[in-house]
C-alpha cells in the first residue's frame, strides 16, 4: 500500500515508517521539517488550511496521523491540524485514516485518572479529534488509544479491553497502528490499548 | 423570560445581565467565582463534566453564554466548556442558546486577516464550539460574532453584514445579545456583527 504518515518524525511516527516500510509498504513520511524517513518525504505544516493540506498530499490508498505537538500547539497540531488532515483525506479519496489518539480520548469518565488530569488539555484536543473522525469525517477510519507511552523496548503483545490505565511501549504502538492498517476488520474501531499478554497480531483478529 | 447568563462577571456577561434585567427578564449568573450580579447567583465551573453542569444549572428558557478565559484556559472554557454547557443545555430541556463568538470564527477564508492571526488559538476554540452548536447541539441557537471588542460607550447600531473586520462597543455586543436572546428570527443564524449604521433594532428585525 502507499501510506502517507503525518507526524512521521515523532516517538511513535517514526517506528510506524520503520514497519510499514519492513512490511512491504510504500511509506510517503511527513513532518513540518522533512527529515531521511520512508521512501518519500513531504514538508507539511499542519496550520495550513485543509484545502491547501489536500493539495499537498500525494495520493495514497490511507493515512496514519502520529503528529503531537508535545503539549506545544494542541490547539494548532493536536485538535485543528489533524481535523484538516481528515478533511483533506476526504476531499482527495483518501478513504483510509488510522489515527494514533490516547486511552480513553472518547470515554469521559475515565478522565478522572490522575494520568488523564494531568494533561487533561492534551485530552481534550484528542477528544474532539476522535469525535470528528467518528461522527463527521466520513472515513473509514481505525482509533488506536494508548495508554502512557514509554521507550521500553517493544513486547509484541498488548490487551484490547477496558482496564487500568497502563502504560505502552512506543515499538508495540507502532506495532499496532501498522497491523491495523492492513486490517479491514479494524474499520470503524477505536482499540482501548493496554499493556497485556496476547500477541498483537491474535488480538487484533480479534476484534 | 429566565435566562441564565454563563460568564456573568465577564466584560460582555456584566453588560448583558444589565440589559437583560432593564429589559424585566430574571437572570441567574454563573461564574466561577459569583459576584453580586443578575436576580441569582450560581457558581459554575467549566471544568465540570456536562451532567455535572445539568445539575448545577437551574431551570430557564435560555442560556446565553458570554464566558471566556481571557486565552489562559482556551481548551478547558472556550472550546470544551462551552460545548459541555449545550450538553447539559439539551439534558435539561432548556432549547434556546445564544452565543456570544468572534467575527468569521465560522469563517476560515477570513482567518488570515491579521487580527484573527494574532489570536489564533482563540479562534480555533470558538470555531469548533460554533460548529458544534450549529451542527451537533440539537439547540435553538443564535451565534452573534462581533469584530474586536472596545471599552467604548454605546452606539446603538451596527451593520450585520459581512464587510470589513471592524470593533464593536461592548455595550453594543450586550445590546445584540439581549434583543437577539428575545428575537425568535434569530434563531439558527449566525450573526456577523460590525461597526455601522444600523439602529440596533431594525438590524436584528431584518434579519
Amino acid at each position: 500500500m502507499r501510506i502517507i504518515v503525518i507526524g512521521a518524525s515523532g516517538r511513535v511516527g517514526q517506528d510506524v515508517v520503520k514497519d510499514l516500510q519492513a512490511n512491504g509498504d510504500h511509506v510517503i513520511a511527513t513532518s513540518r521539517h522533512p527529515q531521511n524517513l520512508g521512501d518519500e518525504q513531504i514538508a507539511l505544516d499542519l496550520h495550513e488550511e485543509a484545502g491547501e493540506l489536500a493539495k499537498q498530499l500525494p495520493d495514497a490508498d490511507a493515512i496514519v496521523f502520529t503528529a503531537g505537538s508535545g503539549g506545544r500547539d494542541l490547539m494548532g497540531t493536536d485538535l485543528d491540524g489533524a481535523i484538516k488532515t481528515m478533511q483533506a483525506a476526504k476531499q482527495k479519496g483518501i478513504s483510509r485514516y488510522v489515527m494514533l489518539s490516547a486511552a480513553y480520548a472518547t470515554d469521559r469518565s475515565q478522565w478522572q485518572t490522575p494520568a488523564i488530569q494531568s494533561i487533561r488539555d492534551y485530552y481534550i484536543a484528542k477528544h474532539y479529534a476522535d469525535l470528528y473522525l467518528i461522527n463527521e469525517s466520513g472515513l473509514n477510519y481505525t482509533i488506536v488509544q494508548p495508554g502512557t507511552l514509554t521507550e521500553t523496548p517493544a513486547t509484541g503483545k498488548a490487551t484490547f479491553a477496558d482496564k487500568q490505565f497502563t502504560d505502552n511501549a512506543i515499538p508495540d504502538v507502532a506495532d499496532v497502528i501498522t497491523q491495523a492498517t492492513h486490517a479491514n476488520n479494524t474499520i470503524g474501531k477505536v482499540i482501548l490499548m493496554h499493556g497485556g499478554d496476547t500477541p498483537i497480531k491474535d488480538a487484533i483478529a480479534a476484534l
